[in-house]
């Protein structure tokens, strides 16, 4: 298997998690499409398995694990909408699952990992701790490590969003999704090449999170060593695997401060009447302002998910 | 025109409101069937224009005037969701729409009536305040009013969400929905015993505003007075003409209390990741409690709207 991410690991990735995981619908809104001066294309992922597209990454992981690797199990270590699916596909399976969380992972999150009946360990919340409980994991039970984004499976699970996305909607100029540790984005960027490839394909990070946006303009992959945004499923570094995907197939990297993001995941709420978390409205937010690029193009937005603390909303800390 | 609500009404609102309207989609979540213990199919009206079923049936009444009589404009009193449909279609037909809205109307409510260009008088939140006040209206520019529940045009209207759900489920053993004026009840039963005459239909309703369910049990038309609910879409009364239909199409009327509105509304949030407002969570708060006639079932809900104040979620003020 080579290093980089193909159009038939997607292709088969497809196949794979078919009737496991949800083709999700997509809403529009001339309200939305007004504020943006643009038309877009959202793509429910709140709506999918577990609330969030990290169901495609992991069921593809998990389901394309011989019998033998499989027995063990499997381990990550997530902020959450990761550590649901893979607790979910593992059940799914029948086989055990060990999830890594970070201490500061919202209740809604917590809840369901241990739904799915997992063996969740919290750590400190930094990449370092995260990875080194679950090194400890690995060696104490045998289980196989599915990564949340530096994994080929789950990187091409994640590029069957857009597959769908692009068959619903034809002719879309651009489409554009959250950027964390790189997953989705490098899944959008190898399906959109190879099923549309006049589609530009952009990302939208938080400034606080900025490290994807800093990498590309930079040209060398940068780290973010302190994430500092509401916007929780983002706080993922690129790996260079990401990055490389990012590279060659990212038109650019847009990015929005914390008010951005609660003013804009409040809209999609109020407009769409859908639930979309903080994470997941951070290209709407990019859209809000409308980029020149962007501006007048149908465009396919991946509304990434949907998983909150309902009591801990943005803007009630904000009022309080 | 005969005083009851026929199938032919509602088949010729369905025509009527084609394209002007959104078919609305369906979710299920084996989640909430396992705490309900029954299986759900959700009829997703917070997805329709203006966020709520209201727009079929407001749709159906504006469009289904005489260009003459259509001039002058309609006039209604709503608690807020018929207004902003109301709104809606007469600007579409081109038309001025006139609204009377009770003086504590949440916000988000107010603001979709007003985008909609319709001129809004505030009143009293009492019924024959509103009723005033809408009279006031109709001498002084000769609207039509468009009453948001005692109206065959706009009951047929509402019928549509049934016909279009039915067609979505084969085989549904039950339909659900909230009941505040008897609207949406009316064209539910009457489009159940025309399309699928096995199927049994429920109403759904706070305690603080149980007049639907005292009337039917009593066998005769109970008063309102002064309804206490946070579910506002529900704090009209029924009239002759929808305890009418009530009594000849509907099986039983459940209540609810506030605080099982308010945990249904959140769960629905949690697990659906879709905008309920209070009044719409009301039929699946009945269905929480697996009562016997519906335990088992295949049960279409029909969540009737999403129109509310983020600001003023029900579990904020509970825990403040």
């Amino acid at each position: 298997m080579s290093d980089s991410l193909s159009w038939t690991l997607i292709a088969q990735a497809r196949e794979r998690i078919a009737g496991r995981v949800h083709q999700t619908p997509v809403l529009t809104s001339c309200a939305l499409d007004e504020l943006c001066g643009a038309q877009l294309f959202f793509k429910c992922e709140p709506l999918q398995k577990c609330g969030a597209f990290k169901a495609r990454g992991a069921t593809n992981a998990v389901f394309a694990l011989g019998d033998e690797a499989a027995r063990s199990g499997v381990v990550t270590h997530s902020s959450g909408n990761h550590a649901a699916a893979l607790a979910r596909a593992a059940r799914l399976r029948g086989i055990p699952a060990y999830i890594v969380m970070p201490d500061n992972t919202p209740r809604a999150k917590r809840a369901a990992v241990a739904r799915y009946g997992a063996e969740i360990t919290y750590c400190e919340a930094s990449l370092p701790a995260r990875e080194r409980a679950a090194r400890a994991l690995i060696e104490r039970t045998g289980a196989v490590l599915v990564h949340p984004y530096d994994d080929l499976l789950v990187m091409a699970g994640q590029g069957t969003a857009a597959v769908e996305l692009l068959e619903q909607v034809p002719q879309l100029d651009c489409l554009i999704c959250p950027v964390g540790g790189g997953g989705l984005i490098s899944g959008t960027a190898v399906a959109a090449r190879a099923r549309a490839p006049g589609v530009r394909v952009f990302g939208a990070e938080p400034l606080g999170a900025d490290d994807a946006a800093r990498s590309l303009h930079s040209g060398e992959l940068q780290g973010m060593p302190q994430p500092k945004t509401v916007a929780d499923g983002l706080r993922g570094a690129l790996a260079p695997r990401t990055f490389a995907e990012i590279q060659r197939g990212v038109e650019d990297i847009l990015t929005v401060t914390e008010e951005e993001i609660v003013t804009a995941m409040r809209e999609l709420w109020e407009v769409l009447k859908l639930i979309v978390e903080p994470s997941g409205a951070v290209p709407y937010a990019a859209l809000r302002a409308s980029p020149a690029p962007l501006r007048g193009r149908r465009v396919g937005v991946i509304l990434s998910g949907g998983n909150l603390d309902l009591d801990a909303l943005p803007w009630m800390a904000a009022s309080a």
